[in-house]
């Protein structure tokens, strides 16, 4: 039987759940994979805090040497989070010819190809499975399943918490108001909402799937964001009797002109879509590719255990050899650019609040014939107060088609124009002869 | 650079993807894993068949030795199905120490666990990731990602013919002869279909996933199968109108008492159920377990160039070190015995025709009282012809319960039983504490 000692930076939600699977499951790993574990120490900010009784009895400091200078620690699980103090921790604990395994999505966004290489200098593995998507083995199925293949398209609900807020208000007309409180006190949420519902996490999950799946490194302001605080009662009823369903998706898509187009917006998809069955706080990824067409990986975005397991499976890949670290697409098959607003071509559901007097809709629909372009489905309501809600589903059109048209309306008088989300884009069945 | 040389057996669809798969990515796969293949030697039964012009140029012979005892192929790729002949080239191939990737289910069902340890023996490697569910890497998701964990319960819908069948029946209202007829027409079903619409076919998948999730190996005739033949239109509007959809369902599960249940049989589901979203030929496997929670991991389950993915896969992951093998569960945690009709829990969709007089309802009633099963929902429709049709959804039974009212059902006068099909059992939430 082979021996692993174990040193741990943090003791929040996940390294307690890592901890409980590693107790839980010795004798498993023993028997079945011939393997052992000890947790020899753990590094804190604060060893004052309350901890889960079961962690009780775990050598704790708040010194990170009791780690990194431990010539008999062989493994180094990072699950403190955050940028700065995580980087440092990391590029040590490699240095010091330690094995590492975290699960952190910022950090591994900004930095992780370099950290892969410093790991690879230093004949130690990097694994990071854990840094999207929680439970969900994206990673590995990029850089292995999928490795033959050519990724054309990634749409994924990546984050939990939007998606919970999105489902309690369509299953239980709830405003958007109703359903943060609901998931703030589910402690889903936390009291600054921000991160999450401006699809801030996502995006950071997005551009590691992105230099996975294109290898190519894009930054947070590559990514168009669009969060789902204004969305309401009456968007949801509009979509569903249109038979979609909306969704906060994190999307890349490569253009057949090899332009990469990037977004974390509320998006619209028929109802009968894979991604529209993922409820509450479960995240999907959906890849469309040539070879394989579409697949999808479902499953808890987070949660102590889903996570933890996910860090666990990276532990057992390592000491067994059976996977390799998931690897950064290191040799982009061809030079991306970032998408202009000619290459962002969508269908558009649109909202607009308009007077209530004759030739308001002959107006309306002036502005779009300006740019050519074509309505798919439109709705007047009954008005209230002098004014009506109108909305359009357009035809495919691009960015720099539809941005004269909302200036123009922006100006006009008797029309305001509420706000605009995109359909999903399904990439065309591949022609392969 | 490292080159490869390889031996085809086959010449299929599947074979002819892995080829132009090759040939379209060899600048690809030289660039990013340094690495070139070259398709040496391809041999099929009949080599005057035509072929696909692409694959014109390439040396086939219909003789095994060709590759078999051709000592410049490092790698075999087995590609012609069934047992006998695939399994002796199999065999041949690791004891000439050659690598083999197969798409075999039917081999792999039966003989996967002597053959893996035979490559072991030989020290070289033996991939089948194809032989599941085609495109979709469920294998090696159960032997990295899902390894630590221990899973309770898998479902899945793997025969794509079958759920092309009922997802056409469902969108357009056909009889289950024109679906069958359409699937026909399109390729997707055999002339004669009964491997697909039976659950034979899915019942090969399932053992594997079975070895793979509880270190069981279990024969076909441990599996309960149940086919789509006798599945109407009026069922599926029944099941539509109750909030269900109806799939050809592959599952295993666990109980609380180590017993292992295996079925293949239509099932019904929640319509807001990820798997319920699976259309048409697609594929998906719901993966239940203690620490994941719920998983899904859903794709096309055939095609040319889904499996050619996958074999193609298997093929970067042996020579870049990527991922080992997937490996069976070969150190089962308990010795799992296989459920009996106590232990087969399920509520019930049951369907009767009844005299359309009075008291039949409430001698039907009376006979679900006799085994004291309750009724979530009973739905008599008018008479057709002196008879009626009566819908009962019951509360969670087993079979041992339900098998006596069946016998008495089928001897009592102005009552025949139809059919029945199970609902979808979800793994309790886990309590870790």
């Amino acid at each position: 039987m082979k021996s692993y000692r174990i040193g741990i930076f943090g003791l929040g939600t996940v390294a307690t759940g890592v901890v409980k699977i590693l107790r839980e499951q010795a004798k498993t790993y023993a028997k079945r994979f011939n393997v052992a574990f000890e947790v020899v120490q753990v590094v804190v900010r604060d060893t004052e805090k309350l901890r889960d009784p079961k962690t009780q009895d775990l050598p704790i400091s708040d010194d990170p040497k009791s780690i990194l200078e431990n010539p008999h620690i062989d493994i180094v699980i990072e699950l403190i989070g955050g940028v700065k103090i995580a980087k440092h921790i990391i590029e040590q604990a490699l240095k010091a010819g330690k094995h590492v395994i975290t699960a952190n999505k910022d950090l591994i966004a900004a930095d992780g190809r370099r950290l892969a290489k410093l790991a690879e200098e230093n004949q130690v593995g990097l694994y990071y499975e854990a840094a999207v998507a929680g439970g969900i083995p994206i990673l590995r199925a990029l850089s292995t399943s999928l490795s033959p293949d050519e990724i054309q398209q990634i749409n994924g609900i990546m984050n939990g918490t939007s998606n919970f807020i999105l489902t309690q208000m369509r299953q239980h007309k709830l405003s958007y108001e109703d359903a943060l409180k609901l998931a703030q006190d589910k402690g889903f949420a936390e009291a600054d909402p921000t991160n999450d519902v401006q699809g801030i996490d996502a995006a950071y999950k997005l551009r590691i799937l992105t230099d996975f799946a294109f290898g190519k490194q894009v930054s947070q302001n590559d990514i168009q964001m669009t969060g789902i605080s204004t969305i309401t009662q009456t968007d949801l009823k509009d979509v569903s009797d249109l038979g979609y369903e909306i969704k906060l998706l994190a999307t890349v898509s490569k253009s057949a002109a090899n332009k990469l187009q990037l977004s974390v917006a509320p998006t619209l998809m028929p109802k009968d879509h894979p991604l529209a069955s993922v409820q509450n706080e479960n995240n999907a990824i959906f890849v469309n590719s040539r070879y394989s067409g579409g697949l999808m990986f479902y499953g808890p975005g987070a949660g102590e255990y889903a996570t933890a397991n996910s860090v666990v499976a990276d532990l057992l890949a390592l000491v067994t050899g059976s996977a390799a670290p998931a690897k950064f697409n290191t040799h982009p098959s061809s030079s991306l650019a970032l998408a202009g607003p000619k290459d962002r071509i969508a269908s558009r559901y649109m909202v607009f609040k308009v007077a209530d007097r004759p030739g308001i809709i002959h107006k309306l629909s002036a502005f779009f014939l300006m740019s050519n372009i074509n309505f798919r489905n439109i709705r007047q309501y009954d008005p209230v107060d002098d004014s009506t809600r109108v909305v359009i589903i357009t035809y495919p059109a691009s960015d720099a088609q539809l941005n004269p048209v909302k200036t123009t309306i922006r100006q006009a008088r008797g029309v305001s124009f509420i706000h605009e989300y995109k359909l999903l884009v399904e990439p065309k069945e591949n022609s392969h002869d």
